[in-house]
């Protein structure tokens, strides 16, 4: 089928137009009600790389997250709150419906298609098995399946076709990536060689019984290997599969980005192949080895590889070992991690000491400056690689909107009201990520109350021990206890994991009411309590720590472990919004130490203006 | 086949090996290389009918968790570490080789299991089906089946047969409920007929697009046709299946203990038929209704149901949604479970007045006395109908075991020591459960900075408002904070959810790292921390709550709906034992308000010399 030839001059409405009509002969031609375009793509990436970004590309709607339904007479927007005004300023009305979920008689893609049913009976949906998980799957089928919906898994991703899109490399221009070479992160970064890991995940599949692990997620492959590559915006990873058996790994791959000297380099511990070969030899290995145990973690497998097993393969439902051996990092990685971080502190707090001094002398900032100025500050440390997320500068109302992106030239710093500055790097020996939130001229009453409130919630937590087992949604009623007893609250996760030089949200660590994990040593993850109230405003404050576990007293009662957070970042918090008279003995001896810590971490490498105003920003 | 004959004089010790041998002459008859015999019944219950305790009559110990493997040649018995000691003393290891669970080097049921299966491939596993649950059942699959065990689900339980057990009723001589009469519980006390009931789980069925709902679980039938028995120690239910379908709903149960008027009552909304038409019934309904899609709850069905289930049938999973509107009380239900408790309140401040009393003159009293006491005095109170548990009264280094229950003559208060009184009462108006630990004489100064310390934890709990959507898991870790900050943890849950004249323990709600349900209006559960060293004694501090909604603050800066915990029981905390200087402003206000609501309530109610007692307990 010819193309869809974008390069004539469409305007945007009639682009989408187009390509949503081309997409519904495709409908016609394979019997279909309708076509499901969910956000993700084949390694279930939270960044996608530009080629993946199907339901962006067809819809016109750039939102991170948001579902895109194409029925033969309309189609279906589902965005949640974050993105209810996005969605409606990108798309137009009259070709698709906008569903903001969370609303009142808003429908969701399950009871859109249920209500289709009804008059539809045994409606076919379409969609690629490749973009969705096998346990979102599950939940799908067993909503639709007794509303007689008929899931119709194509081996060819409609909108590729559309888009004339061939693996990762048809973009016309070439993206930048496609020719960027994998590279290797030496063991004193890694402080564990490839073998080692191969080891430990070859023992991990021995115990759960399992004879083969087919690798779906980019930031597993690059951890397993220790391998970077550059496909996927603020993540260090690269497009791949991979499979581990007992004696073989498999790394598969555009080999033409992969140097002489690293493959062979490679090639004791790792058989490299193209890309499309992961197909064929995953359905080969299993069915050469009979019977064949493969380890299926349903949450981070996609569907369309649980369809190409053979029948011969024996399923064993179970975490993938590498998640939860990546999340404990080892005492290099700690190490590296630290020095990343106080490179990140240091860059902001030049930017914290340089906005100070633009106040002081009454220079007109707008949040896209601040962006501008950390970024650049990031880039002087060595070793940098890029962001790790896009930043986020919000002054004003937009500091109450948690996933805000965009920081705008026209939006100007004014007395008065918060700055929220959420951002991170990513340095060849890790990743960052923090948030603090300053506010320039006088904070009002409303504004010191609350910030001291979130305040005492993060050092609630980060101060707090706890013994081996306690999960993260323990710690997350922790740090919330103060705030719910001042009537204050936030809609997100107290913390998430960080990975080593890799993803800036990793699993399975994290500090939520849903993280039924154990926190153990050497997991990394974020503290960040907030408090947001549209049109007043937001605060957010975010640390990285480590988990360690603390010396054993003899005078304990208990012959219990404790574990204990040691904080990764170094920047002082506002003293202007903080009111020390609401902190109690504890909470004020941690931060008078934090910030006795971060003038001895940092003072040393500052300038001396910069030294001058941590100096002044640390004492108490 | 003959049954075994226990007629004759066995000792304790031939009588197994009699059983074992009989069971094994069964294993041979069915091909079968081993039995497993759970501690489970059909109805999953927690306190098992005589007739039901399988693994108790066959292997001798008498625990109420631990399961039971019989071989050809050798048998095992798994306990965890509450029942180490006690299985040792009551298993003969030539016969039993027991299994202590937790302990290095000790092999769990499915550990064992494997490593039969090494020697024996294809070993075949014999159980009977409704003795596990369906999650129970996949667990075991998912671990078992990959080493080659083959899992063989038998139609008659074998135990059974060596014990020639019919269903329920046969034993000889026939235990005091076989006879008991069920009972109607009037609206007055529900505050919800049947036929309102009925309406919302057929709501709920619709919703779930369910046309049929087996119950397994004999709280959520005695809850749904407000009718009690006396089949089961300590929970008033009655041995029973029920469906519901949108226009049908069965009870099955033995009819002969209906009387004719609660026939004539129920029949309006009920088809009564006799307990063993449930298998033939259930198949025939799904028969009958093509397509037929039947709700499973996997945690609270057993795999005899599931496997009850004709191939026609569509199974659709979810929580059975009598499990949560069970929990959620109504007005009525809470407005009876809060006169329960006030007199088991009451009768707990008697039995601590007459322990005062009692200490005060001299008196030598046994553990068994303080059990015996507070048994008269709820007895006393009107519409008393059991014990909701066995009254766990423990002194000294008893008091570290958590689920100590057998409190002995022998066993004698002395001065110094910690009195454990964890116990409650079912009236026909409610359900209760409390703990009080006090103390007879000088408390140590780690005596009073241990039980200060459980008082903290517990009143923090107790006094957090928390928004919709929050978890018991958030709540655990609350409740836990001050203790791990002082090096101090306990190892069971904080709370449970506690049924109207019912079961003492019921969910989905609770309080505990696994609790992932928020916690809802109307729903009742324990906080109970507690603090326990094996040698030196245990503390544990417990009143039950009612979930309330706070009234709505104009002040409060968002919009959330905020949730607290409202108590149910009036008992003064032992203040010999509460080092005052330790508690928070907030913490102390909570406790002289409790204390003073704890007056108010039972002083117009007690003998002079009791409400004197009470008086001076509620000073501060």
């Amino acid at each position: 089928m010819a193309p869809l030839d974008l390069a004539s001059p469409l305007t945007e409405r009639q682009a989408t137009q187009a390509k949503v009509a081309e997409l519904r002969t495709l409908l016609g031609a394979q019997q279909l009600d309708a076509y499901w375009v969910p956000a993700a793509d084949e390694h279930l990436n939270e960044y996608l790389p530009e080629a993946k970004q199907r339901r962006v590309w067809l819809s016109g709607f750039t939102g991170s997250a948001g579902e895109f339904l194409v029925g033969r007479e309309q189609s279906w927007l589902f965005v949640d709150s974050r993105y209810h005004q996005q969605a409606e300023s990108q798309v137009d009305p009259a070709l698709i419906q906008v569903s903001k979920l969370g609303l009142d008689d808003q429908k969701t893609l399950v009871e859109t298609l249920e209500a289709l049913a009804q008059t539809q009976p045994g409606l076919r949906l379409g969609f690629d098995p490749f973009t969705l998980s096998v346990a979102q799957f599950r939940e799908l089928e067993k909503r639709l399946k007794p509303v007689g919906v008929e899931l119709v898994p194509l081996a060819e991703n409609l909108v590729d076709q559309v888009r004339a899109q061939r693996p990762w490399l048809l973009l016309d221009p070439l993206p930048a990536y496609a020719n960027a070479p994998l590279f290797h992160l030496p063991d004193a970064l890694t402080g564990e060689t490839v073998a080692q890991k191969l080891a430990r995940v070859r023992e991990a599949l021995q115990k759960a019984k399992a004879d083969l692990l087919p690798i779906t997620k980019l930031d597993q492959i690059a951890w397993l290997l220790n391998l970077r590559g550059n496909d996927v915006p603020c993540n260090p990873v690269f497009i791949a599969y991979a499979i581990v058996t007992p004696t073989q790994a498999f790394l598969f791959t555009a080999l033409e980005r992969v140097e002489a000297a690293l493959q062979a380099a490679l090639a004791s511990e790792v058989t490299l192949l193209p890309y499309e070969t992961y197909s064929d030899t995953l359905k080969n290995l299993i069915s050469e080895s009979t019977p064949c145990r493969v380890l299926l973690d349903a949450k981070r497998t996609t569907l369309g590889t649980h369809c190409l097993l053979p029948e011969t393969a024996q399923i064993v439902e179970a975490a993938n070992p590498i998640e939860g051996l990546k999340a404990r990092k080892n005492s290099v990685e700690i190490e590296q991690m630290k020095q990343a971080n106080l490179k990140a502190s240091r860059a902001k707090v030049r930017t914290l000491s340089w906005l100070a001094a633009q106040f002081a002398q009454g220079q007109s900032l707008a949040e896209s400056d601040v962006a501008a100025t950390i970024a650049a500050f990031y880039r002087e440390e060595a070793d940098f690689w890029g962001l790790s997320f896009p930043t986020i500068a919000a002054t004003g109302a937009n500091s109450s909107i948690v996933h805000y992106s965009t920081p705008g030239p026209q939006h100007l710093l004014q007395p008065g009201q918060f700055l929220l500055l959420d951002s991170g790097a990513q340095y060849f020996n890790g990743t960052t990520d923090d948030t603090r939130t300053l506010i320039w001229g006088e904070p009002s009453p409303s504004q010191i109350e609350r910030y001291t409130a979130v305040l005492q919630a993060h050092i609630n937590c980060a101060r707090q021990q706890f013994p081996k087992g306690a999960t993260g949604s323990q710690l997350d009623g922790i740090t919330r206890s103060a705030l719910w007893s001042a009537g204050l609250d936030y809609g997100h996760g107290t913390g998430h994991g960080v990975g080593m030089f890799l993803n800036v949200h990793e699993g399975p660590n994290g500090i939520h009411k849903r993280a039924h994990e154990p926190l153990e040593p050497g997991m990394i993850g974020s503290i960040e309590p907030g408090f947001y109230e549209p049109g007043w405003g937001g605060i957010r404050l975010e640390n990285l720590y480590v988990v360690v576990e603390l010396p054993k007293a003899d005078a304990k009662p208990t012959d219990l472990t404790w574990y204990g957070f040691e904080p990764l970042t170094y920047i002082p918090f506002d003293q202007t919004l903080i009111d020390l008279s609401r902190l109690d003995s504890g909470q004020r001896q941690w931060l008078e130490r934090y910030h006795q810590t971060v003038l001895e971490k940092l003072s040393p490498s500052l300038e001396p203006a910069d030294a001058q105003w941590l100096q002044q920003a640390c004492r108490l």
